[in-house]
């Protein structure tokens, strides 16, 4: 029988399985374009409010993955391990975990993407680093890894076509928010990449695109079991995302901040991304063989950064993949933006609830975002926060600064903090910064078959 | 606030309703193509799941309706009415109520489509007649409703562009089944038509689009409302298609059978046509204020094909549109198919059951329909029924003739008839023509806010 298009947007519509031979057309179909958009779209609608079942996730999967090129032996040697995150504001981890895990001995080539929606994106931080090259051949990356021990650049064009297709009309056809497509998108990517081990930080709370922690954890538990099937050790690491993590949000602030993380330096604004940071990088070397126990992990991580292994190498990195060391070093007066304004408390009480959305937003829309795929980004546009949630607050204190290339810019991000950020009488305690650790063990648990709404 | 139609598609998605403006704007979008196709196919497909409310699909409708431009006064004078199906399989009963309302001083400028999926096209069967315009511009169907009373012809560019884009796209992404979208793109046609009464035969049974009675009824009752909210009066009427209407299913055959209709000759085969023909056009007449009641309608559409006066009008209208009549007095020799093929009961028993898309497939797989739009059809193409339901049948006996002007088309065609039809052991009752009459006056019984799968 010939397959048709229509015919399986039309079972996915009526809520019924595709057979592999099925999965493997459409993603075919969207890796050489022989499907149209519009075929496409409505597919991805359908599996968006139909959901699919383990085994239809599994082949989804495992065929965007092998849509295109895939890589192997990467790691030169070395066990290949990586993090991924499901997206956040301030997210600055992967500045420090990569070199992390390098100078613990392991291989982290390290796959980033872009601004997308209210979240930071891991390339357009690095790019505000003059010369920095996101996109490197398989041979330049090579070249990286068996220099520095990892390389943080942009997807290939041959990797992963059909990610590539899907993700961008996702974007345009508000079909993201899907566990379903979500896990297949991540996972078809990561396991090209040809990993041995997976740390995922599954973000949850009011800044994160799925904002449920039943329904953030269900998506966890697809990624582990999906990464499980493939032979790639996974472990997915819920962590808050109720407020931007770390004291700043943007692109050359946010490599600022990252510096003085690798050098050791504290700061109580920053305490929570290291936390995050050394957690994850804690499972890296766990699940790469080279500590007993995640927490041993964690002690090998901290020492990385005392030592000053992770500094040098993500500066040996940066300087592999083109980028200007001087700049890097002038610190936050290179890109010194143009305009500041700082965002104050209109009353005192406590610093009790975040839209951590709207903060992103607010972020984006000071420049360092974009509206269309392509567009430009602002290196210096950002904002520093001077308050976590919980903080005693004083009417006129201080709560953001913003950060902009153009005046005209503030007016919707302080709007959007108005919104976001909630004085109010009663102390609250502080978000839980790790809610759980999801893996091959408790999974089951998270797949439960009964009453969940994607059932 | 600018509207995007991402947002637009997430609030659908989502189960939210849409206001006004967020419906204008997605209709606009359609009509002027300012709304790519691939966010278009997203918001059908989650209309297609989420559904509408009234409120939605009346402003839906409305906003589609006046997408372009809008006929008036159409009747010279003359009330008009129109008839609408749903569509089926041997369906020509638009060559018989046209001509018959235009015969009881009513005006009716008929504007119909092309083959769908299984169901045959008004448009394509009278194309079977050479010379036949179907495209008329708006100062050439007035002069033929001038002269006739009637005109069958297709949409023009400047009506309704928004359906004529979302109906193109809803055809290649599996969102044609929605009571809704089938409301909307049904009734914006025929209330820019400029009617001041609308009689919709809505098919029931296997080869009805919407196969299921209650939902069926659900559709009819959606149409109804919507009618009559726009000052159309409205009824549906719901109508056996368990089985092909008549006696021949395809282009030239059918218009050989309507031209027997219209000469009041009887046959056996063609009595299910005759007689949903005039129960739709005595409801047309009664609509139109030319009786009082549809039954006594119904006795005027008799007299209409007895004394002749509908068949004149009706080849005054093929004339008036550029038909050859010595072609259409020519008879069934003149598009004789190069191929004929009997389908034979390989039992005998009783005719117990019919998958009229099955058979409406084979229809069009012979040559009368099309697999993309644009493609030609042949006219010789289609097939002729002996059997009816209930009838008992001898092992042997021709059930059905197939007609195609190329040989190789026949082995599809047998497989689906013999997928379609089954002869069993215990007799059936024929199934009930005329189902139900939904109007203003019960339409509420139909359009129950509970329970519905789709609220």
């Amino acid at each position: 029988m010939t397959l048709h298009a229509v015919d399986l947007i039309r079972k996915k519509r009526d809520g019924e399985a595709l057979s592999a031979e099925e999965i493997r057309f459409v993603v075919e179909g969207a890796a050489r374009e022989t499907i149209p958009e519009e075929q496409l779209s409505a597919w991805l609608m359908a599996v968006f409010l139909r959901g699919l079942s383990l085994a239809e996730l599994d082949t989804l999967t495992t065929a965007m993955r092998y849509s295109g090129e895939v890589l192997d032996h990467q790691g030169d040697g070395r066990r290949t391990v990586d993090k991924h995150s499901t997206g956040g504001v301030g997210d600055k981890t992967s500045f420090l975990v990569a070199p992390i895990a390098a100078a613990a001995g392991l291989a982290d080539p390290m796959i980033s993407g872009r601004a997308l929606g209210h979240t930071g994106g891991t390339l357009d931080k690095l790019e505000s680093i003059p010369g920095y090259r996101t996109h490197l051949s398989l041979d330049e990356m090579r070249g990286v890894i068996a220099k520095c021990g990892c390389c943080i650049v942009g997807q290939t064009n041959n990797l992963v076509p059909a990610d590539r297709k899907l993700y961008s009309l996702r974007d345009r056809t508000a079909t993201v928010e899907s566990p379903y497509l979500i896990c297949a998108s991540i996972m078809s990517k990561k396991l090209a990449a040809g990993l041995d081990a997976l740390v995922i930080d599954v973000k949850a709370g009011s800044g994160a695109f799925l904002r449920d922690e039943s329904e953030s954890a269900y998506l966890a538990a697809l990624m582990v079991e999906t990464g499980e099937r493939a032979g790639t050790r996974t472990v997915a690491i819920q962590t808050d995302m109720s407020q931007p993590l770390g004291r700043f949000a943007g692109n050359w602030v946010e490599i600022q901040e990252s510096l003085a993380l690798l050098g050791n330096q504290r700061h109580r604004l920053s305490e929570d991304c290291r936390e995050v940071s050394l957690v994850l990088a804690g499972w890296m070397i766990y699940l790469g063989g080279k500590a007993r126990s995640a927490e041993a992990g964690r002690g090998i991580a901290e020492e990385k950064l005392a030592d000053g292994s992770a500094l040098r190498i993500f500066r040996e990195m940066v300087a592999a993949q083109g980028g200007d060391l001087a700049a890097l070093d002038a610190g936050a007066a290179f890109h010194a933006p143009r305009f500041r304004r700082r965002f104050c408390a209109e009353r005192s009480g406590f610093f009790s609830a975040c839209n951590c959305t709207g903060v992103g937003w607010a972020v984006q829309r000071l420049g360092a975002g974009r509206e269309q795929a392509g567009e430009p980004v602002e290196a210096q546009a950002g904002l520093e926060m001077h308050v976590k949630l919980g903080d005693k607050v004083e009417s006129g204190q201080p709560l953001v600064t913003l950060f902009t290339e153009d005046e005209a810019l503030f007016a919707e991000p302080e709007h959007l903090l108005r919104a976001a950020i909630t004085i109010a009488d009663e102390p609250i305690d502080p978000p839980t910064l790790i809610r759980q650790v999801i893996n091959a063990d408790n999974k089951n648990k998270f797949l439960k078959p009964a009453g969940h709404k994607y059932d």
